[in-house]
């Protein structure tokens, strides 16, 4: 079995074992049974993703998947393609949101190469594992080759199984990519499914016209490739990135391994849904961490059924939202962990 | 003037002077304009309030107000009354919800003790201030009298003032007192105003039989003390409490003092709503943190134009709303205070 099936076949339902006992511990904490809200149900999911009563979120993770795209050729972003790298560069000296929001959630950040056009000296913070220089054109034919796509789908894989060596508790997904948000767009299209008008838009802050011809572009990416979307892989290939790829095969890793992955926004959504698509148990090691103002966001998340833990009107992707969000779930596990409990503090249950 | 007449005398709109200049430096830091929403807008209302386009953050503040409350003995809470001070002792311990969520952002909390009804010793981070040993019932006549309401009030102003002289940046406001929710209920449907039966909920999980009773008494306390409900000072002292009129000092002692204040959820909301129809400027001055699980609270914030930061379906008070959405105030901050600029950094603008 090559790295992907096994991983594929090794992710199984989260196991709800424990959970009458991790329920009975939060209700034992003085505080009303249940007055935590969401940030108990972020304990529990916590503690069953991780397979233990006694949670430990010490050490996290962000990783900042970066690739370049062809369908910026079709001129429907709002930032030349440079950018990306550009960006990368700023990342590793620390000056990016995500390195201020990282250091905030007391993360660590590293940036991926999976495919940036512009070559990246090697530096610290950067993972060198360029499939390419950056996809084909989806508007014309393929992103990338099912080849390409399963090298993409293993560094993800790869990467997930670095953090478990290194102790790693939670980690976090970030993307950059200019022109990133039209094959996340098409693949949400795609799988989800939905219509592209309903969920195409303004990305990193275009007009009308842009957006008009954005949602034609994408219109035609689902068209010429439309032979190849009855399949999650396939349509990964077909509509994909090279950083969407590396997102989903580390969605993938972590849920073999049994990491709580917390998704960033859009992006990061994408391939969300589609490592969804490819082991539908991986649903359960995932924490959304935030509704983004970007238009098909939010019809997503209802779709998906998914709550987010945020909803602050972001757009920037990078992994802000999982960060901030990751600093929610420290709150929740902190809850579970530190609360004196009603025998302990003396103080009287309800009556 | 008496130190609360200066205090409202002193609370100015706040200055927008300095807003383009920092509105310019957000545009000018390496992300899509706008593309961290939320986060901008506070970051934004961070400066304003401050009268800085370097604004620090650094040192903050929770402050409990704790309290009894005459209108328990109606029997309309799911906790008996000793409970205030057991969970009293328990912040002092550190155990409570309020303790964890502070120290995670890094706040610290202090107990004031305004009237609860239990006598507490002196302890480190106690701050013994008690206007009486609880109220008196509200559904038999006013809670308290004008000059206690005076002098609660002027507590709440003198630990702003406090606050301010200890190099405070940010205050929270957090509360406990079993039974608050009825009387905060009662403020809600007086300023608000509101139908009781729209806004009277499970407080900390009452049954439904008590809440008929719980509806019934806001309902009779509304008309015991109807002489009393034009004005919002004596209307904080028919239907109040001590630790609610407390934080309506401490509300508007910040705006005074133009510290920006975080609102937890359905009481310190019920008491920032007193400070406002006492001091209508003193609106600026305010962060809400949350949308409280409590029924009436969504539609305060609607009605009263606020947006939340967070909406996690709590309803535990203490502070802990106003502790987490710190942390996110803390983030927006740093994001103004730490990120590049496009030309630090060397990225293209948008085209």
């Amino acid at each position: 079995m090559s790295i992907l099936e096994q991983t594929i076949s090794a992710i199984q339902p989260v196991d709800r074992a424990i959970e009458p006992a991790v329920r009975a511990h939060l209700d034992n904490l003085t505080k009303p049974q249940g007055s935590l809200g969401e940030l108990e149900d972020l304990a529990v999911q916590y503690c069953l993703i991780t397979g233990s009563t006694k949670p430990q979120l010490a050490k996290k993770r962000i990783l900042v998947f970066a690739a370049d795209h062809g369908v910026a050729d079709e001129g429907i972003s709002a930032f030349p393609k440079a950018v990306t790298a550009q960006m990368v560069h700023n990342m590793l000296e620390g000056g990016a949101a995500i390195n201020v929001l990282a250091r905030h959630a007391g993360a660590e950040v590293s940036v991926v190469d999976m495919g940036v056009e512009t070559p990246l000296e090697e530096a610290p913070g950067l993972i060198g594992r360029p499939i390419g220089p950056g996809t084909a054109n989806i508007a014309k034919g393929p992103a990338m080759t099912e080849k390409e796509a399963h090298q993409a789908l293993e560094t993800g894989i790869d990467l997930a199984r670095e953090a478990k060596a290194d102790g790693v508790h939670i980690l976090g997904t970030g993307d950059m990519g200019i022109a990133n948000t039209t094959p996340s767009t098409a693949l949400l299209a795609a799988l989800l499914p939905a219509n592209p008008e309903a969920i195409t838009g303004y990305g990193t802050g275009i007009d009308e016209a842009t957006l008009a011809r954005k949602t034609e572009v994408i219109r035609r990416a689902l068209d010429v490739n439309s032979d190849s979307l009855h399949d999650p892989i396939q349509c990964l290939a077909a509509l994909g990135g090279f950083e969407i790829a590396g997102i989903t095969g580390l969605v993938l890793g972590a849920a073999a391994m049994k990491i709580p992955a917390v998704i960033d926004g859009f992006i990061s959504s994408a391939a969300a849904l589609t490592a969804c698509a490819i082991a539908p148990h991986a649903r359960g090691y995932l924490y959304f961490s935030h509704c983004s103002a970007e238009k098909g966001h939010r019809l997503f998340l209802e779709k998906f059924n998914a709550r987010p833990i945020l909803d602050l009107n972001l757009r920037l992707g990078e992994g802000t939202g999982a960060a901030l969000a990751i600093t929610i779930i420290q709150a929740a596990v902190n809850i579970y962990n530190e609360m004196a409990t009603f025998t302990s503090a003396g103080v009287s249950e309800n009556t």
